[in-house]
């Protein structure tokens, strides 16, 4: 029986270098926007439509949509939430459908809407993920969203994580060595996320907001059993 | 005093979002590039001009160079030799000027040649060169050269090498993640180069043309206590 494929993407930007051969991308953006997602659909949220650009947002909320609007890891003024998963877990948001656009998840969500399916990954949905991921038999791409293109140490770990699992059941391989270089950084971390990203610019700058329950939230693992799924440009909850 | 910065960037194809930045490039293909540049430098070849494409290549063997031509790890055909270190320490290439393109490491010291100071690195080279490094009190850009413009793990361990001893010395920091992982990934590989990099998509490439005695030499460190500088378009020794 041929292995499957579990590989890591560090950016949007080198999405190109794998495109195409994998049917099922987990998009990942742990501080905080694929949490937020999960967070939103685990509390009952209808749908969330990821928008990349700020006008998208706009006409959105001119129609009468919640929207949510982070850059620079602020909220965008104007708009109803940033991309806390806090903001998301209030009751008056369950059954609704809400707009999203980020600095840098929306934006890769976006990027990897033309695959078979795409999936949205976090720590706090890691094992229940993992698991589907392990059932579905298909080659799997982890989309790590970056921090403006550049590398970043969350999303990786978190791209890490689902490696060493998809591969230790011995049907996956990975051929890259980005998804190699990933296991190892998870291995490193996996006893103290906290700790190991201490020294991540991201925490750093989010820090630097007074983000700091955002953060442990976010690295919490296994908080919520939910998968988001993109059907028609709309995040939903996989139902299985 | 202000820290300098040591940051290490994992692909030619992400040097955009450093360029400009960095007083001094350090350009790195350890399996095989600038390994071979290295040994040529050491072995007294007076100078390595690096050339991007094998049409160059031809243009300097026409007029009478010696040319090292290398492509998906093998010697292209008409071409003197390619990027083995052992090719580069023949006696009769004392004193000459020869001419070199690699699949990925001359693609890489021809992107950053605009930068003020453009050195090679290796590991065969790496505490002599980091030891210099440390003595200039500059601002420090590892540029990995990847493979076709993705993240290969032996050219992010020298480069997060060079990152551990600039930093420890504490005048340099990093404000990047992609340099605290390179970090990361050197720590867990420092004492078993050979076994961490196994599984090396490079590594794996070249076993498979028989190349493992060029990938022990290469992944031994500081065989030499020599640094390769760019000038006027040419590797010439740095003599200090």
């Amino acid at each position: 029986m041929q292995k499957k494929l579990i590989e890591v993407c560090y950016t949007p930007a080198d999405y190109e270098y794998f495109k195409g051969r994998f049917d099922i991308i987990v998009v990942i953006d742990v501080l905080r926007a694929t949490s937020a997602i999960c967070s939103a659909i685990h509390n009952g949220v209808n749908s969330v439509i990821p928008v990349s650009t700020i006008e998208e947002a706009k006409e959105y909320q001119d129609k009468g949509y919640l929207v949510g609007a982070e850059r620079q890891g602020e909220i965008v003024e104007g708009f109803d939430f940033g991309n806390s998963p806090y903001s998301y877990m209030k009751p008056e948001l369950k059954g609704q459908d809400i707009v999203l656009s980020t600095t840098n998840g929306t934006r890769a969500i976006n990027i990897a809407k033309d695959a078979p399916t795409v999936v949205i990954g976090a720590l706090t949905n890691l094992n229940f993920l993992c698991n589907w991921l392990i059932e579905q038999d298909k080659n799997v791409l982890c989309l790590a969203s970056g921090w403006k293109d550049k590398f970043n140490l969350e999303d990786t770990i978190c791209g890490g994580a689902i490696a060493e699992s998809l591969l230790k059941t011995g049907k996956f391989t990975s051929n890259d060595d980005s998804s190699v270089a990933a296991k190892y950084l998870f291995l490193a971390a996996k006893d103290n996320y906290f700790g190991f990203l201490k020294s991540s610019s991201h925490r750093r700058r989010l820090k630097k907001l007074n983000l700091n329950e955002d953060i442990k939230f976010c690295l919490t693992p296994n908080s919520m059993d939910v998968i988001p799924i993109l059907r028609n440009d709309r995040i939903e909850k996989l139902e299985f």
